[in-house]
């Protein structure tokens, strides 16, 4: 903010008193939605629009605004029809479909990605839309990911087969369903973070995902944060988050 | 049941109508409790008694009567005051203070137990107690325990070190509380049958147990059923029940 | 296991490095699903396909792995138009329409069924899919199975009139939603274990089968497990795990 | 009410208009307590004081004023060391030590109570104190009451030996914790009306008589009220309630 | 059930072996149901038939059966088409749009219905359709009924204009979504029995029908049983009940 | 009411007994329906219909006698294809597609607004609909609205730059869903008073506004009063009672 | 905020960058508690202090730092113990016990209360103590209060006969346990705002108020926001803001 | 874990068999306990106690056999009775009454802290306890820690003095009772990874952190994960590992 430098360029008449607050309103109005067009800037990465109850017009117009004045673009939550939809109105966007996402970088924004690796593990194949969700997050946010799929705790072997290229990531996101013990048993293998991410696969008392939360808001592996139920994305924003801070971040002084 | 030979003998004039109808009425009437005499020779064991809501008196009166008339008892949830008054009223009963039990047994009643042993495994020392109940419950139905604590899942190490132990066993109880993941990933070593006991142990979001059941209600891995929250002496008894039908039952054709 | 022979063989020179660690591999990696081909090898009956998240593709695809590489198959929840593409797609397995399962059995792989007979009994019509299931599960683990329909406890004089053949069963499994009252009233008449099963039948405050499992969770007769809501092939593989431990498996060393 | 007729005798100058207005505010206001005193007149019974969240010392007053101006009294929850202070203060009350009620009655009010009995069953000795407080308001209301104690649904066999004493009930009211189940198999059995009270009788997955209530409320026996966990006043007042207007409540035509 | 009556009749060679075991056996077996024949003679109405998760076809074998034997029959949850559907094949019954259910009565049996009225209240218009499948029910049981319909809470004024019809009828039937008041205030202003039946009505913090249905369970007049949500059928079922036996049931000293 | 003035005309021989009656009385019967028609007078506003349940004919029908009879109509939760028959049928009505409403005014009835506006403040653009319903409310009650939107707690900057304008209304409705946080921050940012309304935007454990509706009910900023999720009417029509109580009512002394 | 005229007057070196950076500091930190001195200024009242986690010397420091700074003080949920111990402390404050609160006032700061007053209900002697926290925090807010306790809905004639009174009053804090009900009837009768309290009296499945919380979360009357359960304070509070903004904070335009 | 070169070492005779099995089995059997020794090398910190279900004997034992094999301890939720027993049986280790932790470290373990630090922020007084664990856990994982007590949202310019401090932490523990909105706000106005901690403070509908805990998982600020309710140990845990692999873990290899 360096709300003292601010106001002592204004004093010294460097800025005019609008200057001042314009820097305090970075927002663009588009009537049914204020676009945080600071928020990069402030926070390090722009607004991600959740897509889901949006209408495939309203998306179009807020891809169209951030196109325009931003660098990077996520979309979570476009169903395949809005997806392609969207896809044929702005062909320059991705559209991913197992994710339902959308992203769009700007050419000259793209980077060598952060040295090291995420490892984005799910405990079954119907957990994969939301692991899928945390590494298109990750990727957009400059991270390289490896996935593991389809390991969960019933067959302790498919785990150890992978347990190297785990413990060799820097950060993990486990996503699990049904009741989601996952993240407890690689938490107490490996020295890496463990994010963790339930799903609502399951059925009758996994009640859309609340057991597999339960489950590891309780884990006895120690210090697993958990994300909202099939939240890939935030798992990936927030590894994203700590990669950004303890690479790229660093070297730019005005984040 | 034997409806049919019963009418003959009826019939017959080999037993009264009086012998008909207290056929179909085994019980002892105290006023306060009905105590249901037949049920050992009916379901393979006698009324267990619920310590939790009894008054000591009350409990001593049910003990009175059962050791008069029975060969077995069993008294759950009995705590460690109520305990001290029982032993010192009828000194021939059996206090079991972490399984919170009160056990008899008529001297000739006692008989070699089945072959083989149960498997009674927690997940951490705070489970000891339900895992005792089960315990106590398995070693008055004749059957031996062999009893593994503490090897919860953030340190599969340790299941691994008990994991011969654990297979040569003819079936698994498995307590657990917090996320309850430890059924879970037993049931996907072994080809034993396991019964899943989450209990209270946790706090905040493990709601006295119901992170745990719902996670053993939701296990990945197949064919686990589940206790009611810290019942280990259900599980004890549905296994003493299988040993008693593999074993002892076969020869006693009345049950 | 045998972790000591193993690393014997393997000092002898008589097993390969690579043959130590395929032991401790034995998967399928099709990318979206890693298939645990040694489960039935550990623990006695091959990886069951939870068939409801995944797509009619992915489905026969596992299949036509498991077809040519393993002995039996279980997938449950496929509903009709998934079993009649399957059906067409691989005319050899079974499709059963009512337990919405799909079954291969390798020719040579059937075996008389062991002695004695499952009672897979429901309280109402509409709890019927869910005895199937359990029912379907103990056929192909090679047990046989007694189905008792519609006996609820508003008619008590249903369930005395099958008491004898409910009594002769080796096992019990009690399907039921509403209250989910029927196992407590035929675990407090007969000697055999009793597996409960909840559903999801019922409106207003059975809440999808919460009440029938909270019902049985507290079940006053003694003993009475519980598997999740809806969960027939859960039940019917526990008890067929039961049956393969008391009966087959004795004599496979390997298992 | 009778509107029409207050109004009349009004405009003929038979009552005056503060008469009218007395009519409609038939209450002693204690400050603390508005003290409903035409509830008997109006709805058959007093108002009936709830005691557990009421000073020893308000509950005193209240029972002074209505001893000099009611003609019955019954106040509920009154724990042990309240009953006794209050028993010394107004010693012509009386405290119904296991239902935890006061009761009083005018003298000259007692009348022979109403034809038939009413059935006040529970499923287990700790449910009794509910059971007894329903039985406690029947015999205030002028009903005869049959208490059968301890024939849960885990021994149907004491429920059958029961049944001739529960068929020629006019009414039933069932009492049980746990599964609550009684209700169910008992409505199943007899033509009578089945009132069913959940007790918080029970542990773990109980929650407190959730269980319970859950299982009567979607009970499978057609057609069984419900009242709220350890409500046992409540049932015997609706019963009550019934007795009333089939007996006694047609002879008196200002009610 | 005269059990001592029917054991003479065996003793004395009046009746066989096989009849006393067919007494006991009153059901009529279709495979997938166990019509319970005998339930009219035993609690004084034949089985409810829940249509909701039945076929169409299993709906009209069930009926067809009980046209054959029965007297009355109750088909309740019956949709529009499904009642098209079974009117067409069985012409003779009658189907209840608002309510959904299906009825029929054999010509003979119809009777002059029991004296004096049933009172059927609601509190919206949405609540209409379970308020009429407790007057069906009614009907079919041979009792009057008055409907009064959108009499909620927040217009006090409108239920002060019934209230002399309310308060002569025998028994009164409160049926309330959203916050489910409307008993607790008729329950204080009237002597009369009140049941009441929460709904699904209302949106959001309702959860459809949770907030009703613990609003009545609740109420603070005394003395208001409750049945399950939307369970109409219930309460009528039940009051049906008392008019049965306050009137007709005592003629028939079978039952 | 002046019950005293009715009561003293009636005597008085100016008013008859059947006007006094009528004055209670104040109804139309629809059959399906009673409406309210002295709401207005009596609380200010005319009976509001929620249109969710009812089908289009019943709607219309209602309007019609509204329209006939009110000077003003409000109809919430009225889909887009209800709305269109409606407008159809009666071309005077106003139907609002975001709020789902439909409104009519008589002519002469419509007044200058108060002074002075409410902000109706929301969190997120999918909160718009209920922000809406809550806006055409208090237009519809004569009080002018400030919309603002998409101004969430996670930029802050939005809120900021918005403050001059939300400090300067006369009270505040604030929407959201998730976690519901924007009251929080505005209540601790201003004096005005502020209603907080929950949504049922979000997914996962946001469980469709319950998430949001405990964080309001619990907010850390004094005196925040909450309505039902997705009760934007609720929130306009209290503010509206208060702007019409500040304003218009005084002068009316009839209400 | 007036940063246009904070920014201008330190362009112009009225104030210095201190004096700004001061403006938007105004917190005494204990170190245990960041006390927030501009409260008043900003939104009309000062903190007030939620005394239940706070031990009684903090209470006692937080006061000591208040009595010297500000004007008013409130602290709440202080109980009996500690209430004695903070008077002998600071005797110059009053010490509410029914209402568990502490107040103090600076005596120049005690103003005429404003015109009119607020009608605070209560359903029932038990909820009294939330009714006078209200009551008590509305007083110190400057308004007039009128007490009316224990009018619940299960005596209706209790309301009517304190309608006029009811109606006379500028607005309605009603509170109520159990099934919460009184805010719908009450809404019902009147034209003046309501605003809906729960409390945590009843039993069983009032889950501690959260019967009363959902039956006044779906109150059929319109407009009725509701508070947390027990928080009588927040009650208060929203209506003391009400009377502030419409009464004294018009002339003080600094607010 | 190094399979191939332990294998090899093995092979070639360079360790025994009793080697390579004791590899695996890295753990102090107490009896009552399973010490996992090797969790510190195997992932980056040793077992942490959780001290609320054991006695101060099993604690004691435990440290003794920590503090004789280990580097550092840590024993959570240790109340302050505890506490003292064990200081004065081991007056080496340090008890911290707020955090309610027991810490000790062997002297020469002690090292320069990481560089850089954590900001332990919390939104009330009543917070303390659960930021005090984190931090305390922190610090004995070599981390610096910041604390920021009381700045939660209903005072935002308590926060904004602070964010110059927050911004330039290299991670965030934000912890929070009620509501629960701290984390959405904070993570809105800083680009650096933000852990959210709810707390059981609140009363009512927090229903002891439920509240805050659903507010959490719902943030509207993207990616903030969640611990469980009052779980301060767990988010020091979690931020300490990333500062281990931040900084000290690299020049490790073995881990």
């Amino acid at each position: 903010m360096n709300l003292d430098r601010l106001l002592k360029s204004f004093k010294d008449g460097e800025i005019s008193l609008e200057d001042v607050k314009n820097t305090l309103k970075p927002v663009e109005d588009l009537g049914f939605a204020q676009l945080d067009l600071h928020r990069e800037k402030r926070i390090g990465f722009p607004e991600v629009i959740f897509g889901e109850n949006k209408t495939t017009e309203n998306l179009i117009r807020i891809l169209q605004t951030l196109v325009a004045k931003g660098k990077r673009i996520l979309v979570t939550r476009v169903d395949p029809s809005k997806g392609k939809s969207i896809k044929k109105e702005l062909p320059e966007v991705v559209y991913h479909e197992i994710a339902a996402c959308v992203t769009w970088q700007k050419k000259d924004n793209m980077k060598e990605p952060y040295p090291g690796y995420v490892c984005v593990i799910c405990a079954g194949t119907s957990d994969i839309p939301v692991a899928e969700e945390a590494a298109v997050t990750l990727e957009l946010m400059n991270s390289r990911v490896v996935r593991i799929n389809d390991i969960g705790v019933a067959g302790i072997h498919r785990l150890i087969n992978k347990l190297d290229e785990i413990k060799k990531a820097s950060a993990l996101i486990v996503v699990a369903g049904m009741e989601g013990a996952l993240p407890s048993v690689i938490g107490g293998l490996v020295s890496k973070p463990v994010i963790a991410v339930p799903t609502s696969v399951g059925y009758g008392a996994s009640f859309n995902g609340v057991a597999a939360l339960l489950g590891m808001l309780n884990s006895c592996a120690p210090g697993i944060p958990v994300m909202n139920i099939d939240n890939g994305f935030g798992a990936g924003y927030f590894v994203g988050l700590i990669n950004h801070n303890m690479n790229g971040a660093k070297k730019n002084e005005n984040v």
